[in-house]
């Protein structure tokens, strides 16, 4: 009789708990004009290494139980600290000479979002974006007040210095002199990358072992911005949304274009009203409504199922995902 | 046979005349819990001539032949500089005792847009939001930069404490005693006024009679807020949206959970994917989706055909349209 009912105990123990889901996370590293003959193999494969490190980093986070929220916020951390990327450690600078960077956040599980935008302060501007997800009232929050905010919770802060590499000095005072301002990610030390017109924000979608998905995106916006402009990435609805009823989605590029139109919502949106799969939405958007207006960048979508979009514009996109087997896929061209 | 020519020529020129449409413009003052015992006819008069102030400004623009992106900037205008209304002059103040105005406009010929974010120098936000669409490569801009951006435009500054009544300041301290902050207004100089919980946002949508649609939004936020917190009205999609296929939006209400339900664009969104009439989308985005989230407010919006809804689950919104007779209809409360 007492094995009976531990095997019944055990039997319902193992129904009680929750079915594990496959996961899947996907990531950009910014969309642009760039095309093979200006990157070497040796050069390709840095980016390909970046990568694959956050991909495998979210996916740890994922497999070890972690929530989709965890994995996009730890993913974005890693690119956020690798010069190589126009978010964090390595953005560009304003025409003043300081980085200003914005990262949002969004749990498609609940709807709540976070986001930060002009700050110059704190480390990982996606952590402060989550902080004030979970910690606050708000949804958006600016500038100095932000940072304010960041230290009362005691992430990690840092002198604007930090976030100073040689690279996009030089980049700077190159459109300064051009009275130029763009999107390319400033790291002229290197010659093969002056030749990108490259927009180098971060992103990351995620769907967790509990069938949750979530999106976030960091940037550190325009080369010689001026005026305090503020791109897509922090706007929830532009540049990142999430919804477990649909999609998880960030975009990367022109970010006034994405802002018009409402891009990572609308994809969710031709979902959600249309019926239409990750896939179909990600290129009526990217493909034919962004592009006839003149709107270049990519998207990275995740649906509920697992589906991944990766989809741009323009020549290229760095990107990569990983399923629940483990292996990244990297690319960065068209052709990969 | 002069005559003849004469004749032909007329007739040809009448025809060659854009067909001018009935025009359409409609106006939002702030949603929020507020009910008829709590304001004699004498206080709800204050409101209603200020509202026909507003509405008889842009209908004189639309019907003199101004655009309708013209008229909405003239009559959000009006309400800025009426201290009534938490926008412009009478705005609420931050937790530092200043005003920080957002203010964001929209074109639905053009789908171009502008917005500024956390502006206190600027007399009219809804000017600054203009000059950032039609003279910047940019939509959002924030702060200082904003302000140095519109100085350079010429535009009207002021003094930070410009903005600043008497009224406003109490209801800072008030809050600042209760540890509170809140939508309201700030106008404990009125005790009637007390008794709302207002949310004070100005908003106007307008059709014109070349049959394109634009809409804008500006306000002063919320009262005690802190850590630059920004809310919907200078967010594209979330505070204000327009498309000549669809309508115009500005919406008034809880910040956060229009940016998290992407509310302007998701009402546009449905009239598009799923052809619901303008009193539909606006009825199910306001009374379904944001209510069972718990977000209060309510929107304004205007179809290319110039159908009005005006839709909102507060007990009250400030609001108000005219038609191409001109008679001014305004309201406050559910039942008029």
């Amino acid at each position: 009789m007492k094995r009976l009912c531990l095997l019944i105990f055990i039997l319902f123990s193992v129904r009680a708990l929750p079915a594990q889901q496959p996961v899947a996370l996907v990531i950009h590293g910014g969309a642009g004009n760039m095309s093979r003959e200006h990157m070497t193999p040796a050069q390709e494969e840095i980016y390909q290494t970046a990568l694959e490190e956050a991909l495998l980093t979210g996916y740890k986070v994922l497999k070890s139980g972690g929530t989709s929220l965890d994995a996009v916020e730890a993913t974005i951390m890693v690119l956020e600290n690798n010069p190589l990327f126009n978010a964090g450690k390595g953005a560009v600078l304003t025409n003043e000479g300081r980085a200003e960077l914005d990262a949002s956040i969004m749990d498609g599980k609940t709807g709540k979002a976070g986001a930060m935008a002009g700050v110059s302060a704190i480390k990982n501007p996606i952590q402060g974006a989550r902080a004030v997800m979970e910690k606050s009232n708000h949804v958006l929050m600016a500038g100095k007040g932000a940072e304010k905010f960041a230290r009362k919770e005691g992430l990690s802060m840092v002198h604007p210095s930090y976030f100073f590499t040689e690279g996009a000095y030089q980049n700077l005072e190159r459109a300064r002199k051009n009275n130029s301002y763009g999107v390319n990610s400033g790291r002229s030390d290197r010659s093969w990358e002056t030749a990108f017109d490259k927009f180098g924000t971060v992103g990351c979608v995620a769907l967790d072992q509990y069938g949750n998905l979530a999106a976030g995106t960091s940037t550190g916006g325009m080369n010689n911005k001026l005026y305090g402009r503020i791109g897509d990435s922090p706007i929830i609805g532009a540049g990142t949304y999430a919804d477990n009823a649909t999609c998880a989605v960030s975009c990367t590029g022109h970010g006034e274009f994405f802002i018009r139109e409402v891009v990572a919502y609308d994809i969710s949106a031709l979902m959600k009203y249309r019926q239409l799969s990750v896939n179909d939405a990600t290129r009526e958007v990217v493909m034919n409504k962004l592009a006839e207006k003149g709107g270049s960048g990519g998207v990275i979508a995740l649906d509920a199922k697992g589906n991944v979009a990766m989809t741009f514009n323009t020549t290229g996109m760095f990107r990569g995902y990983v399923k629940d087997d483990g292996k990244p896929v990297t690319g960065i061209f068209k052709d990969n």
